[in-house]
């Protein structure tokens, strides 16, 4: 199933750029489950492009959710959440349907669709077919809530300017400050540099790259499905359908390399009742299997390959070398929009193996 | 289903370090495909520990196919193949049944399993239970060899030491030079170098980490299942099943960062008839589908968890905090073993992708 | 996953009967298959009510397709098609919220979903849902056509009232003159009769079942996926998902009880270079796995549940027994209208296998 | 997958009749499971061939578990479950490899594998198969009745002779009753007449078949997993699977099509809390989902299509009509064997509903 993911709480996206909708099914949702209709709202508004380092096109991204859903509860049935598009130029693209542009899926989706691909802004492949993602992942995210889960992202470097690190002490504050801001950073004076350096690129027609760097709290030690769905399994096999996402790794991730075993491992102590780990190097994670603590993870994501600069290309119509100079509305970077995307499908990665452990009861918080 | 992985061509695991075998079921392959028992053997004995840099365990992983496979063929009904445990010192792990060693499964399959898991040797989280995973790899790469498509992975760093790059211009010699090397480096001389310090290490009791690197050769252009299934996406769920991985990036991976699009980008160009790109950044691959060129990604492993200095831990039986210096038999480094189970779980991926692209007749060659 | 049937070509229901709209997610088609759009409202006509003998709710079932499907031809990427619901009195349903039908879902539901499904209409479990499956079946069978393979429906008995055989020299005329009757019977003077019998139960506020009898021709030997995923296993559990259905026998189906093998066996004999039997008592299915021959089988559809006589039931949020007097709309049989959700499941399930065998290409009809 | 079932608890076959053991995989069970090892015995003689009824080859069926269960539980690891081949006698299929049998797989097989089927016994088709599904089916009922769910089976009727109905007012002791007789009939006399007939039907070189009706005892209100997952999709799949099964029906089943709606609803009402029904025309199961009455179903096993009476063939080697006259040691009834292995998958298939209800904890009776 090539747009379904999940085992228990399965996710199915569909929808191209320019087509009437896009949309989101989730199923296997517990009957009961109060939904926070603005809390997916305000999901979806992190998304959204704005200002000067997005994209222009601007969509209202007002959903609708057309099952699934009655007397502020869901029904256990499936749960489906329609978005349409409005604000599309679809002429933008007739002119270089046959010249695909470098480091996006325009050429594969050709060779994988035969031509057959809707190619208006992108089609399938379009960053747009992220925000039913995000609502989905709004849902997974409130669900979490309910057992004291809660995670966030912020933006660990952007055009080669680095935030600050996630402050081991008060990771909830920072969680929680992270999911108000539209360009999640720690430190906002970093923050302001990384969107000058970003309107810099884009003056030149350029696009940044960066990376993401996530942080998990409140999950119970035991949770993960070796041998072949292990937490860091779920969740790369999400964070790479994310468009532009070229690496991940888990707590000291490829920092590991260079280190022994007596400095990458995380000893043991108990706290109270609870074990602990004084270091927490492997990121949550040993064995595949949650420890208990905060789960840590870092993803690459490659710059916007939309650029306004004359490019080297093939003509696939007909059959011949040629140079592309691109029109459409394309953001300069995506790293801070892919932020909410990453927690969304964090989200329901983390929800999808709790419920294998615990049940579809759990949803509901009991 | 936790232990099975795949669509079209699923692989199963199933053992135990201690049990009576462990073993694999593939289902899903073809009838009528020839098997290579020698090639298989092969695959395994480049899995098997050897000299001083590996666990005094020797076991000959001498295989039995039990269904499935008639007079040279594959069937086309499941094939299982079982591997017997022979060298086990299972006394050696009763003292320390309550301690989990830091950076191990230990304790995540202690919360997981409450209790009942087989802790002697690792259990069902062992190393060993890789090698009827490299046997099925094994049949996944003869198939995939039948249709041009070879494989090939280095250790790009070991204890802080590199190895040469992959050669662009033939990389099919390299990868036919790694298909011999048990100690797989494209630079001898810093193999030995690498071996050097992994003995050292062992000698203070200690263990080292280092980096994969792997290429593909042959994929055709079109390959992955987008939205959520893409070669990526694939990969890397395999990947980080495989023990102690911890970071997965394809192409520049990480270094894409720090990049604007316009030297991220891989222009298109006309080689013949073929589309190929000036450049490969992306690692042959393009919004989760390949482009034709080779595929290229790295993978961090951590040095061995199992490490013979005393460290601290708790004792779960007790409930306390305790220290631990543990006996058994364990790999100084795991990089060079593990070599053979990245290329095992890329050909399992990288199959089942080309099956649903091409059919289950695929399989046999034709 | 609930909602969702099928390996290679799934199909994902959503909706409820009195919500917005209700769909269907088609994934996995190939890229590239032209689509009748007027064949899809001819058997959404065939399904839609009619006359006496029919429910008074009239939906127009018009159908939106908002992704995978451009330029008049799939795209490859997961097909959604919405229909709306228009003609909805959901007043009738709030006084018998809680006093489930016998014979109906309304308790079981209650039960399962603990009492937050949308009671409305029936909701989930509405027949009602079944217009979107018609359209995917719809798509099913046109690739099916494709291929030379064609498959219809009969009432072989209703009311206690038998249709004549299927003839055996002209199956596929009988199936031509089927898919253009909305009442479909072979033999319109015992038509005739069994609407009367469903017009006199409906004036004694009662209902009436049936028996349908499926035809299949052109289905290649060697298709089906044993172990478990025989023929008989994909269309019975397909079968059983439709409303009604309480029964499902293949060829002879119970009446082998009473033969011998010797009377049973269909012996083979060569027909120029095609293999056939000489009876088809095994309804075209051997071991699971398609022998060429026609496939036949037989479903029965119980009365509709939901009939205007007074009943025993419970009062559920009283905890005491209660007498029900149901008013709504309802048919007072579905045998006739069910018969295009047989054959769109049908349609489905033999697409799917077939996939399985020749692979995503073969639906272009290549 | 072809040789897997299930979401939660999955169950794998592979093996063929002549290889050198057949074996299951049962993956998801919870660990911390005691297992009845007598008990998995018990069931698989009950399976085992007896007497003049039956064929002569007999396997002693020793089983051994070689992962996922240690120290009397399970793990929670894969359960791997071996059974060798011992009496086999190769060399009576060699010379009837190119015959394919009447009504059995053999033309199928060779149509679907293309001729590299192991033909020997039946191969994968043969009903030795069954064995490891038996002990699969011995777990999950051990699961089942650790929350009180009990089922059995009885030959409601074997070559025109039937058995009499369950005693609606001690199911119970039906049940148990049955669980200890290898011909599981309710009234012995017409057990004897049953075994006459088979013995005269096997003296004249032919088979009978008959008809099992099962019976579920214990199971809650609201199990089952619409639309496409009803209690009756799941069972009649699991069911479908079993070789020579042709028919299956609940409650009623065909007996629904010449009812009224008035006629075939099972009245409500209480039994102190628990809301029951008056009759159970429908076999506890009301719209795919349990109601909480005894779950009632019937299956035909059509006649052995092994018999000893010439038959006309074709030769698939010369492509010419034949005629056929088998060796090998076959039944010539399977009815009354067919039995364990339907209660076996009726297990596993409730087992799986009702984790997707409770939980994986569940499965311990917590």
């Amino acid at each position: 199933m090539k747009s379904t993911f999940g085992k228990n709480l399965t996710v199915s996206l569909f929808g191209e750029s320019h087509g009437a909708a896009i949309g989101v099914t989730l199923d296997g949702l517990a009957p009961g489950i109060p939904l926070d209709l603005d809390g997916i709202r305000h999901q979806l508004d992190l998304r959204r492009p704005a200002g000067a380092i997005s994209t222009a096109r601007r969509e209202a991204d007002a959903f609708q959710i057309v099952s699934g859903f009655f007397d502020g509860h869901t029904t256990g049935t499936p749960l489906t959440l329609l978005i349409p598009n409005q604000d599309t130029k679809s002429r933008d693209y007739a002119a270089t349907r046959f010249l695909p542009r470098p480091g996006h899926a325009d050429y594969t989706a050709f060779a994988k669709y035969e031509g057959y691909q809707d190619y208006r802004g992108g089609g399938h492949f379009s960053g747009r077919i992220t925000a039913p993602l995000v609502a989905a992942g709004a849902i997974a995210m409130q669900i979490l809530r309910r057992h004291g889960v809660t995670l966030g992202t912020h933006i660990a470097q952007c055009a080669g300017i680095g935030d600050r690190d996630f402050a081991a002490e008060r990771l909830d504050e920072d969680l929680e400050c992270l999911s108000q801001r539209t360009f999640p950073v720690l430190d906002e004076e970093r923050g302001a540099a990384m969107r000058e350096a970003i309107e810099a690129a884009h003056a030149q027609g350029d696009s940044v790259g960066g990376i993401l760097e996530t942080c998990v709290l409140g999950m119970p030690a035991g949770v993960g499905e070796p041998y072949f769905h292990s937490v860091e399994s779920v969740l790369s096999h999400l964070l790479f359908s994310v468009p532009a996402v070229k690496g991940v790794e888990f707590g000291l991730g490829f920092g590991f390399a260079g280190l022994r075993g007596s400095q990458a491992n995380d000893p043991f102590r108990y706290d109270g009742d609870r074990v602990v780990t004084t270091t927490n190097h492997n990121g949550g994670v040993n064995g595949g299997i949650t420890n208990g603590m905060p789960i840590l993870f870092r993803v690459c994501v490659k710059p916007t390959s939309s650029i306004y600069l004359q490019q080297d290309t093939v003509d696939l119509a007909r059959g011949e070398n040629a140079t592309l100079l691109i029109k459409g509305r394309h953001d300069p970077a995506i790293v801070h929009r892919a932020r909410v995307v990453v927690d969304s499908v964090t989200a329901l990665g983390l929800t999808d193996l709790m419920i294998e452990r615990a049940g579809t009861a759990w949803m509901r918080g009991e």
